[in-house]
């Protein structure tokens, strides 16, 4: 289904989604979304109208119900089902992610990301560190990701080495990279990859500050 | 000027900005522009109009050349002097990007930002951590602050924190913050805030995955 929503249509149910958490139990009328958002009042309904049944059976002149909204985009999205994921490069930055407890953010507890493993070329790191999920050296990257169905992997290594680790890891079979590391990946067309590039965060920072000013 | 420019052209010219730096000395036609973004060359040309004559002294039919360009949409931006930023918490994510070489990504090797501090409740890790910034203790906040005219933060603190530090910086008089604790910071409207929050990026990848499907 995911493939008849618009990118932008998708940006906008993953946004409402966000706003309907957190709501918590309390409805939220398109009115409220378009004065968080500045989207108009029929760009949110059409957007739910993609849902189907799971859209129409929420909508309602007394607002969104957050309880029924969530399941619904969140079927609609493909994001019902957990999606394993792994941390590549376990210095300050990787060891940080392994341990953030963030990762946990659907209602009852539910988790819709599972952190299944970590690696570093470097042995010592991956004896040492204390992690919630195992850890192993890189060699055995592509040999764990099949193993376990691993989709997903936080690239956290130098800029220096993050081309080649992120080739192993689409020779491994994962499907999507969010890269910290500051270098533009160059990756087979059906990778998908989300860029965290800190400079850029101040950057737009900056932008902000200035219309502000 | 910035703020005659919308926020999407302002977007677009960013990214634009991102573009021409990566093209080397090369020059980019707007249809380059258009392939690798989707943006019709209509829109990239009134974008670049909205630089004035910065703008008008680069386009060409040979298209867009880079060390003419930058300079005008970083003036343009806001972009043009240097601003000083501090990192506060200095766990893991935040020892990270004290010790990041990624901000320093203008041409010729000039930064468009200064790492001027980090602050951290624990003095023991002020004391012990290495750094490139000088370090100091989180009570030191509002002084360090003001005496250097810090503008922007990495808020890197555990999320229950964060709210707190938050408004401790307001208070000290930063314009803007980057925030990596999985929380929505409640802050005055004069504050600029970004947000990257890791679990996001996952569901946006998760997002991409499903459409690559």
């Amino acid at each position: 289904m995911v493939n008849s929503i618009s990118g932008p249509a998708r940006e906008r149910l993953l946004r409402l989604m966000r706003i309907l958490e957190k709501s918590g139990e309390a409805p939220v009328t398109s009115a409220q979304v378009e004065q968080m958002t500045g989207w108009p009042s029929h760009t949110i309904r059409k957007d739910i109208s993609f849902l189907g049944d799971g859209g129409h059976a929420v909508g309602s002149s007394n607002g969104y119900a957050p309880a029924a909204l969530i399941p619904a985009i969140k079927k609609a999205l493909g994001l019902d089902r957990r999606r394993r994921f792994c941390v590549v490069g376990l210095g300050r930055l990787g060891s940080a992610y392994l341990n953030d407890q963030s990762f946990d953010f659907g209602p009852s507890g539910e988790e819709e990301f599972e952190l299944a493993a970590g690696f570093d070329t470097n042995v010592n790191r991956v004896e040492i560190l204390k992690s919630p999920a195992p850890l192993y050296p890189a060699y055995k990257m592509g040999e764990v990701i099949r193993r376990f169905s691993i989709e997903m992997a936080l690239l956290c290594v130098p800029p220096e080495a993050a081309q080649g680790a992120a080739e192993k890891l689409a020779a491994a079979g994962i499907r999507g990279i969010v890269n910290f590391a500051p270098v533009v990946l160059k990756l087979p067309p059906d990778m998908a990859v989300r860029n965290v590039y800190v400079a850029d965060e101040l950057r737009e920072l900056a932008i902000c500050i200035r219309s502000i000013e």
